[in-house]
């Protein structure tokens, strides 16, 4: 009984890691020779075409990441169970990314690095506090809803939007067409951690930010993309934010990765750009918790957070 | 019955939110005539010499910001309680300032600004997380706690430093001289918020940086100061960085402000400046706690956050 590596990234740790965590089982890769009918699981990153196939004993196949799209495009997937990683150490790096550059605006820390540069000292314009910017998370899931509780005890006022109605205690969370222009009339920073479906595909593009609230503290709207690349339209927020649609954007992803180098993006001054990396599924906390969901399963029990292959996520 | 503005600060906005939270009093200014037997409070900061005398009446002295140092220092101040304004505002701001700065450290933003100049993706180093990052806080009240609180949730390993022992649930609190070393030795982000006092004054030294934790995963030890700028040694931290004893810092506050134009810490490439606005008195707010005391004293409660001249905080 063995479990089959398939990723875009480097190999190596992966395996190192999975060996570790479980060590009675053979860690095979693509490209060497392996006993196919032994490979029970698959664990992936962007497999390349024909890498699932031919595998007639696979009982799961673990996405190592909190996206699956990469999987959901790819043509004659396997029907077995597709689990979603869904880590606390990801979870936990995705909330610091938003609350840092949600603090960064805030703060005005590019100002004050501006000031520095130019060996200004200039106190006197007090940025607003947390409580005075209000914060707008589309996509509510476990990512969405834990950076949520962070961003309020800074004092944030946050608010969710999610596809189907949902209650989470302690926040608004408004839903599907009819939620979404109230939910971006009463929002200066959007936060996009939605799963890209054929739904979300293009859906941060002008006609949504020409809905964002108008009269914030932070002299404009924000947009914060670390959800995946194909929900935004570039062209959109760079004419966005030439226009004053936009005040700023940091995007953690992109419409092509890596993002190319004649990209307007990597010298606009307000741009904030990160290489994909808001919250990398770390090796070993990740090969710990598909080690976890495989005792679960073989034991009996159902596998957690299995991915609805209609709803795409 | 009037209160007396006596700041090194524009005036008209602080007699603004004066005269709308105290409605029944005559809100009075230095330079201007009035009756000084009817001034029975002062709201002050960096009163000039002789501007607190010749006021027989006086019943307190209002210290518009969380320091007093610049009270301590004034020659005959009067013999009235000193009241800090310590307003959950401020400490919001201060909180929010540490969060961010530590968050920047922790999440390598400066790296990333650096990539982004240089339209370099480069994902691969992942940051550590922020349970790997160990922060102390020198100065453990209002302001100290409220910080610790939040750093904690971000996921931080945070414990605190006092003068005297002092117990707060969640947190280490290491105390006294005895308790510096071992205090040091397990931080990576050292967070300055103590009082100045002739104790502190220049605390922050080449002595005390070399005794950081050496093992961290930060790269090297971080100052971040926004307590008062005469903590620190400015040439200690330049030296300090330059041969590794510090990695990096971040400064609120300077021997001399503002930061003169002459400083190397202005274009040190691991050192960033912000104008001493982590956490300013904002006029409103304050005004309102202000008045709260003044209903308090007047219905003969006593007054809240009341000075220890002895102790100099």
């Amino acid at each position: 009984m063995s479990l089959l590596v398939a990723v875009t990234w480097e190999t190596q740790p992966w395996v190192e890691r999975f060996t570790r965590h479980l060590p009675d089982r053979d860690i095979v890769v693509l490209g060497e020779d392996f006993d196919r009918d032994a490979v029970r699981y698959v664990a992936t990153w962007g497999p390349k075409p024909g890498s699932l196939s031919g595998l007639p004993n696979l009982e799961a196949i673990f996405s190592l990441g909190a996206g699956v799209d990469h999987l959901m495009s790819y043509p004659d997937l396997p029907d077995v169970p597709i689990v979603r990683v869904a880590q606390d150490d990801l979870t936990h790096r995705m909330s610091e990314y938003m609350v840092l550059h949600c603090l960064m605006y805030l703060r005005e820390q590019r100002r004050f690095d501006e000031d520095q540069k130019a060996k200004r000292w200039n106190p006197d314009r007090a940025p607003p506090i947390a409580g005075d910017v209000r914060v707008g998370i589309m996509g509510f899931g476990v990512l969405g809803q834990d950076a949520a509780r962070k961003l309020k005890v800074m004092g944030f006022d946050v608010a969710g939007w999610s596809r189907m109605p949902k209650s989470v205690e302690g926040f608004e969370v408004y839903a599907g067409d009819e939620g979404l222009a109230p939910f971006l009339g009463r929002t200066d920073i959007l936060i996009a951690l939605m799963p890209l479906t054929p739904e979300t595909k293009g859906i941060l593009n002008r006609s949504l930010f020409g809905k964002l609230a108008r009269d914030g503290r932070l002299g404009g709207p924000v947009l914060i993309n670390a959800g995946r690349g194909k929900l935004q339209v570039e062209s959109d927020i760079l004419a966005c934010l030439d226009d004053g649609t936009l005040m700023a954007a940091t995007l953690d992803v992109f419409e092509t990765e890596p993002l190319p180098e004649n990209s307007p993006l990597w010298t606009h001054p307000r741009v904030t750009i990160t290489p994909h990396n808001s919250a990398t599924s770390e090796p070993e906390a990740t090969a710990r918790y598909i080690a976890q969901q495989i005792r679960r399963h073989e034991a009996g029990e159902a596998f957690e957070n299995v991915v609805d292959r209609k709803r795409g996520y």
